[in-house]
């Protein structure tokens, strides 16, 4: 169960920034989990982006875990927006049959954070 | 089988405002949400907001109660919303699969506020 390298968190205004750079391991989606609701805790953060352009597949495991993420932080009163999701992703997704219903997704970073409102109200931290 | 000390109901403007912060027992748990429907009535209030941000566990009983809660105000015509819930307690609601669906969730008491508009007018009590 060793941290195979954590996924760097970061906070821009009050949007916690997660970039999933490496292929997911179980520990490691374990783990990134329980640090994601932490630090939306510790942070007060309104928003999560989880921005996975760099993963070229998602397993079902993968898939239930960002969703069931999004839905964790729901309930802790933040909005997620899943952001990069590339078109060979989305493609097996959808073939799986799994269409993450009611997770918000967005083209790029960008665009999640515009989503968030982020971008209209610019904080200075 | 004791009431082991009701939680306590306050009114901020408009808005009533719950805090438990004793682990719940069956018998508080049904006495607070009878509580809280007779407290919306008498004060007429037009938000409720049910600080749980003490609770280090919430079980499927409790999170059912405080859903039918917040249900039953929505019928009489108030708003809830749900802030302070623990990340392990968020957790542990989506793995059982209980969503809370349709149900307000805050941070904190302040955007739990601010949700309901209760910051943009500030009355004098």
């Amino acid at each position: 169960m060793a941290a195979a390298g954590p996924i760097p968190i970061l906070k821009i205004g009050s949007t916690l920034l997660a970039t999933i750079q490496i292929e997911l391991v179980d520990t490691v989606v374990d783990a990134f989990q329980g640090d994601v609701l932490e630090g939306i805790e510790t942070h007060g953060a309104s928003g999560l982006i989880v921005d996975i352009s760099a993963l070229e597949t998602v397993d079902s495991y993968v898939a239930r875990m960002l969703a069931n993420t999004a839905k964790m932080a729901k309930l802790m009163g933040t909005q997620t927006v899943i952001v990069g999701m590339r078109p060979a992703v989305a493609a097996t997704l959808v073939r799986m049959g799994y269409f993450m219903d009611g997770i918000n997704t967005a083209l790029s970073l960008e665009e999640g954070l515009d989503l968030l409102g982020e971008a209209r109200t610019p904080e200075a931290e």
